[in-house]
């Protein structure tokens, strides 16, 4: 018996790759598509238009799209929880509703700082995931909201994580994030061929405050957030997946490269302990080259849930510097709450 | 009368930006072209696989390309001093045997840190060229080598001129450098579709070390580096011409955002106060769109001198930040050579 | 004195390019800027979104933008004649009200096969524009319209036209076209990243009919479609202006290639004849080099108003085959509706 | 027990691909690595530089690379036959050298086109292996060349196949071909940036030629080329894999659309019948959307072994024309090698 899933924006480009993981799930099965009023009432098939170079599996493209409404969902199936993938204009009421009776996975930027709501990355701060029990308390909901961050911030993340011990105080970070973060159509092939944009709204702000929730300490009660300073800039380039990031950091104790290297190899977290599903075997893979990571020969690595780091050196200002490649429609949007729907599934909350 | 030059490696994405910038010079006109055995003899036309938009000159189709060698040239024509875009591992003897009698002007990097060689940016430090009196002098030379900065240090500077005023301590920079720094055949375009490079050989070492020297005081005898600590992180990204750089500045004196923008618009240098030829109106354009410095859009700002600049905000980590752009074969290369030739010249060094 | 003109559509990609030609034109001068209720009352700066490499002009950036009717454009000023780069959608009834009054230039297809409107290449069939006569009396018109082909069909037509005198028969061309011919934000990166798009909407059939139309002959009362077969197979690549065209022709007198190169070479049209402001030297321009016309080097020719033709062998079906290219949104639609204004203003129809 | 195979050329693009598809072949495995002088002697890991997105296989990177002679090679291991990925220039001596002993499957051009060669696709001309028996007995060899044809050619000429009950008798094709077709680094980035090149040398004259051979009648005796006419126009575009192809061809009969749809989807060959490891399913895949075939989205159908045609379509000036796709570095290359070899194995010739 598999836990019975509705996705919410099924047609984008998250919703796809929604689509793609859950395909053959060992717990997990989609039971409704869900998207906005344009698609609904038609086959997925004739809704969507499928970008992604595997083809769409046969037995979806027949299931009819309803409205992202809790009415129009139920009465099209019986489901157990929620994967929102929808815009973050839209999300806040329409994931309210749905979290009065269904745990609800949302990639949406709208309630990831709201203090009772977890942003969680399952490898790095599983125990965030408890808030949703004060959360369900405050609000009074048979359900609740659990969001993943946004998806340059996921990454980054993972990476900072191991460096906590070595006394983690500032980190700059430049992005060069690919064309399918922006979804689907997204960035105009005229604005980026021959090109960098060296803008992308509010990324920059997500990555400097979402990244303070992640590393900071839950007490049972709230979180306090982290006491470091980010600073971010943002670019997109001409590359189809694949966020790359230039990290420097400053550590307290001046670790040798060799001890950051050592730290990010041995890294692992909560999915790889309980072998949750969509788990990689390694959260972080090292790579020794001195050109890699590279977006197109890297961004598959874990099958798209490892984040690839190379590159990682003294840095003359701060402490160490490295570069971090993730799939950000894998790591960083769907396969992110895959893997915290199979946290939540694996203990107890589904 | 115009003074007469011979390019050496003129054959190569650099020597052909010398020809197009030095087309109807009003004060330098071309008289020798040198490149290697394997075109020398030729008509330029047929040596040189012609990789810029604009016609290559009519004239210069049919001029001979003679060999990089003293006695070749001179066999050529009567110069008066040399440009030369050599490759830096053949630029050494060949520029020392060259500077015996002429003035070189060099884009190679092999001498750019020796001691008495100055490494010019003529709106930064005008003052470094009178190095080459101490150069004569020591190496018993009649001639002397003046370089320019690697391509990504030249713009990175300029910007740090003006912030100089403010107390500049550390500055962290990563870039997304264009395909023609690496000049032609250069970047396999399977190594670049789809993809972006995270590393470019010794780029990042330039630019941590050039801009101490650039930035350094001259007390009349030697260069006193600039007491800052730069780090570099570079890439190579699918764009012709233009590198991009996301810079992030430590400033002691902590000015506003409105404080740094109004010293770039204001910054003027000696080739602007001396109306050299190839000195844009202004060294440093100020964007105020959100997403502009763009390379495809922007690159072209001063006939391709000037170095544009947005995003000017204030950095969470160190002081400020901003993002630049200059294009990298014109402010970055053989403008550059063009405009520490003017200076040269109006100073009575040729 | 110069003529007065309104632009209808100005902030799309094609009426940016009528905004850049016009800048400066001896004869035409831009009175009115016309756009839809989106952008109308708004400066033109903050009204469109500028896609070209160009500085939008300072004094067009201040214009107001008045909506696409006439009464809007008639308040907005005097005008003598109307530059229509309307989405083909919306500019039947729309171009047909101007029409009543104005001379109307236009870019839209759905006029381009009506019998008493003029599918105009000046070049090519010049007489073809006395058609308004007709038009304006079966009508009662006060102005006319007289309408520019598809930018593909343009730059092979006029290669067709020197071909005509060795018997033209039949036209095989297979494109591969730029983005900006699809407007903007037009074609979505994530569709062309590593890829070709082998199908355009309604393109093949354009061409496939507009040439018959415009090769055709005007016996003073209507057009009699040339007796040619033509077939067309449409291709976007990530290109970003320049459509390049591989064409295969038979020709019953079978002509040497050195016949069709002279042809080629010395072809000149009525508007090198007259001089007129916008016509290139020459309306073609062979490239005798074997890789050559290539879309980023030679589609600024004859500033984007040539067709630059290469590679002319021997076909072994048909009889000669060559690669041609044009610049598509300037011969291929704003400068073609400059040159055919100006032929107008010419003649004496303005 | 599997076949033991030589890899010819190892370390290039096309090599590198036999060596991904040998991994866990069922009847074949790699004995012997061999490359040029500037390789033997290195482990296969540091002699090349691996362009796949696929990891290279571990036990791989360990081999040692020999010199490309047949003492080096036999001196590796004991191998049954022999792959050649060998550029063109030195493929001939050295393929007939090996060829003395053992059957040799030549990506290279070299021996195309002799008379008793064979020029194979195992589902178009499997009976021209037998050509191999002729060519023993004339040259005294103990091994045999077969040739594979020109990747253009191959996709081509496998969709001609089915057309030939129809009375083929023409065809014109104007190609967008790949990056990958040119090898590595093969075309600088610089050259096809915003850009594509009209012209592939020597190109053209394959597939006019080559197809004639692949097409023709094998009496016991010889080959009757086929009595078509091919015409090609080929060009490069910016893509990484995957060549287009726009055919337009004449019928004597004159079919249906829906007549030659359905002779391209019950094609099969030989493979199929035998069941070949390499074989798929169906030879060629006709998508009924508009807009396919495209590289991206259909270069992997197959396994990279079909060949896609969509855009079917009556063709005014021919009979029918469409769109094939297929990947150039598999069913035109190191896929068309397997296949072949397969053939062979089958039919008792290894």
């Amino acid at each position: 018996m598999k836990w019975k899933v509705a996705i919410l924006g099924a047609t984008g480009a998250v919703g796809q790759r929604f689509i793609q993981l859950l395909h053959n799930h060992p717990w997990f099965e989609i039971e409704v598509l869900a998207a906005s009023e344009k698609s609904a009432g038609k086959p997925y098939g004739k809704a969507c238009t499928w970008i992604l170079e595997c083809e769409m599996p046969r037995e979806i493209a027949d299931m009819p799209v309803v409205n992202i409404d809790v009415k129009s969902v139920e009465k099209a199936g019986n489901i157990d929880f929620v994967f929102s993938a929808l815009p973050s204009d839209v999300a806040g009421p329409l994931e309210d509703e749905f979290a009065k009776t269904y745990p609800v996975f949302s990639k949406a930027s709208v309630h990831r700082l709201e203090e009772d709501v977890p942003l969680l990355i399952p490898e790095v701060n599983p125990d965030h995931l408890e808030l949703v029990k004060i959360q369900r308390e405050r609000r009074g909901w048979g359900g609740f909201i659990s969001t993943d961050p946004n998806c340059s911030t996921i990454q980054l993340a993972i990476t900072l994580k191991p460096l906590i011990q070595f006394g983690l105080k500032k980190v700059v970070v430049s992005t060069m994030q690919a064309l399918s973060g922006a979804g689907f159509p997204g960035v105009p092939s005229l604005s980026i061929i021959d090109n960098v944009l060296p803008y992308i709204p509010g990324e920059e702000e997500k990555i400097e405050q979402e990244t303070l929730k992640i590393l900071g300490e839950f007490n049972g009660d709230k979180i306090s957030p982290a006491k470091i300073q980010v600073s971010a800039s943002c670019n997109r380039v001409d590359v189809k997946d694949g966020h790359l990031e230039c990290v420097f950091v400053e550590l307290e104790k001046k670790p040798s490269v060799e001890d950051v290297k050592k730290a990010f190899k041995t890294f692992k977290g909560e999915p790889q302990r309980l072998n949750l599903p969509s788990a990689p075997k390694n959260p972080i893979v090292v790579r020794e080259e001195a050109d890699r990571p590279q977006p197109r020969l890297d961004r598959e690595e874990g099958n798209g849930m490892s984040v690839v780091v190379g590159r990682i050196r003294e840095d003359p200002v701060l402490t160490i510097k490295y570069v971090c490649l993730g799939h950000n429609t894998i790591r960083g949007a769907a396969g992110a709450g895959l893997l915290s729907a199979e946290l939540a599934a694996k203990r107890g909350y589904l």
